[in-house]
């Protein structure tokens, strides 16, 4: 059964996630349709990258992957299939894609919408289902769309970087309130080059070691340490970090008011090297 | 592997659906179990009707459909299994079945219930897994259940309808706030008859075209259009059209207790014809 | 395909939860992998138990359940893998699997985790994917593990017993806010000795008999039943009986800061037999 992994932001209350799924699986009633999440934040790009690229790389060669958010940000002429590293990812021409890959796809190619259909998340999905059967057929990318398309390329959410310091955005708050800033390991050590460093957020707050794990620290005590991920974390064994330190997520949306930002949240997380 | 969908008023955070799950998969391992929703509002049929009906036509012919909503309303003596255009569906005898088909089924039995069981969800999920297990094994609906029941009809929630308007009732507010009303298309152009039309909401709210996506109005800008399952839909492109209009489903529990009626909140949409 | 069933306490936001699918998926294609909930109480045992306990019993023999529940609770150095009634289950070895099972497993071997690796989820998840291949494979359970694991044992919570009474905590809250309480059916009678009897809870409200169904009684009217897992219900006819009663379900970190309990909420409920 050829493996499908499906990503949106429609909820879990809607018939909409039910629909796709039959519109799937009435393209090839063999697909093993395995649920990612139905709670990315729909204008929260960062976030959604985040989510799919780390879920996306630890499943086997060959999945398809099929992301429905934002799908009518504009009005889509067509919607992009991609190759990369042996995955195939379905997901809409709004700049997504290079967020979550953090880089250009190795292949993709532009499955044109028909202009005198409605452009709603069924048509759409039927679109990627016929395009996976062909896949599934043998079929190479370059004969299903157009190879000449110029997608729209955004650049994933980096942290800044200065000699002595790396400061990091905050990408997610999971269930349990850890907050993940987007620093991984790699950019944390490349910019520590084998220097002693102090993790500062909320002006006052300082850990300047990472743990393996929360029981490192007695319960209650804050910690850092590198997710399943691999991102930097800020935790309180057996508490709520966000909740306690007034951590708050990275949102694009609040950019754009950024004057209507409660200004008693931190969104950053700052590693100064000495 | 045969096709059987889920669809209760469960949640997600009890043993039951995982149970349910088990139960189904001990009649038939081969079954691919594939989750609609487990959120269905329990006592707004309406809802639940609008969600299970724009799910299942999604589905290929020969698909099995159970949906677990309000079981026990009624102290039930049997079940119903309902053959309808190529799909099969299981659902208590509480008038929901009538509503989702929007039509009486072409074909129905009556799955008897054993008066010395008691009857809870597990019990009743492994009279219908029997029954999808007979269909399986080429069984006719005609002798698995009682073909004499007199089933529980009750109407679909339909809009009211004037020479110059339609009126129709909020049935869901989606993840994104979008408010969905019962006009389908067909309604809407069935009493348009051609002429240009007035959409009303919230008292002074209104709309007098129909787009086809979000992007054809400004970020913050109202508008209206026919959603995936065919439905009238009042948004805002990137806005919460609920909140912002104090929109509010539909709900048969409200209705029950009108005086209680939170007076802000608007549950109906008009559209006028000249 | 082997099924393999997956609960935890990741929610449904996080990437978590696809990557853990992805790696079973990577370990073995053909693993069909079931949802029971990813919305356990982390630190709630007893719920956890009661979720897990009456989920994996109605599932087929020879299923997989792989439970991720505060695995990193202490430093750990190695997972359980248990046979049980035919049952494969893996946990962490947090003293939960007894609470699961209400006993010791009939057989438990210990997986151990490499000291050199970082124990994050992902990391166990690949453990556990590799002990289940081996399973598969034929391997006996005792040529997987150390079968000299000396276990942390829990004991499940059991209601306190009097001559004339018996004494339950609320385990679970349900969806419709039915109030799950410690007491089976098999406790109940076994206490009772033919008895008549008086549920109470919230200090004076006074049921005297169980139902077979919630339409037993009027609408709003409450009713004591048991529930489809054997377990006693206080619930309110097409109404909400924890919020309307102030009942609230047993912590273990409530307990640990029992100083700071709201007094308005009430945990327990009392029978008394005459």
């Amino acid at each position: 059964m050829p493996l499908l992994t499906l990503t949106s932001d429609i909820g879990q209350q809607d018939f909409l996630v039910g629909a796709v799924k039959g519109q799937l699986l009435q393209a090839n009633e063999s697909f093993n349709i395995i649920d990612i999440t139905h709670h990315l934040s729909p204008f929260n790009y960062p976030q959604a990258a985040y989510v799919c690229r780390n879920a996306i790389r630890n499943f086997p060669q060959d999945t398809f992957h099929l992301i429905l958010v934002n799908l009518f940000d504009e009005k889509p002429e067509h919607m992009l299939l991609a190759e990369h590293n042996g995955h195939f990812i379905g997901c809409a021409d709004n700049g997504l894609l290079t967020m979550i890959l953090e880089e250009v796809p190795q292949k993709v190619v532009a499955l044109p919408l028909d202009k005198t259909q409605q452009k709603n998340t069924l048509y759409v999905t039927r679109i990627f289902a016929e395009a996976f059967t062909q896949l599934l057929q043998g079929r190479n990318l370059e004969n299903i769309g157009d190879i000449s398309v110029s997608m729209q390329v955004k650049n994933p959410l980096k942290p800044m970087l200065g000699n002595n310091w790396i400061e990091g955005q905050i990408i997610f708050i999971d269930n349990f309130e850890n907050v993940i800033v987007n620093i991984t390991r790699e950019d944390f050590e490349e910019q520590r080059k084998g220097r002693s460093f102090k993790i500062v957020f909320k002006r006052d707050e300082v850990i300047d070691k990472v743990s393996d794990t929360y029981a490192d620290v007695s319960e209650g005590e804050k910690l850092a340490l590198f997710n399943a991920a691999g991102y930097l974390e800020i935790a309180i064994n057996k508490g709520n970090a966000a909740g306690l330190f007034g951590l708050k997520g990275y949102s694009e949306k609040q950019q754009q008011h950024q004057y209507l930002n409660n200004r008693m949240f931190y969104q950053t997380v700052k590693v100064y090297f000495e």
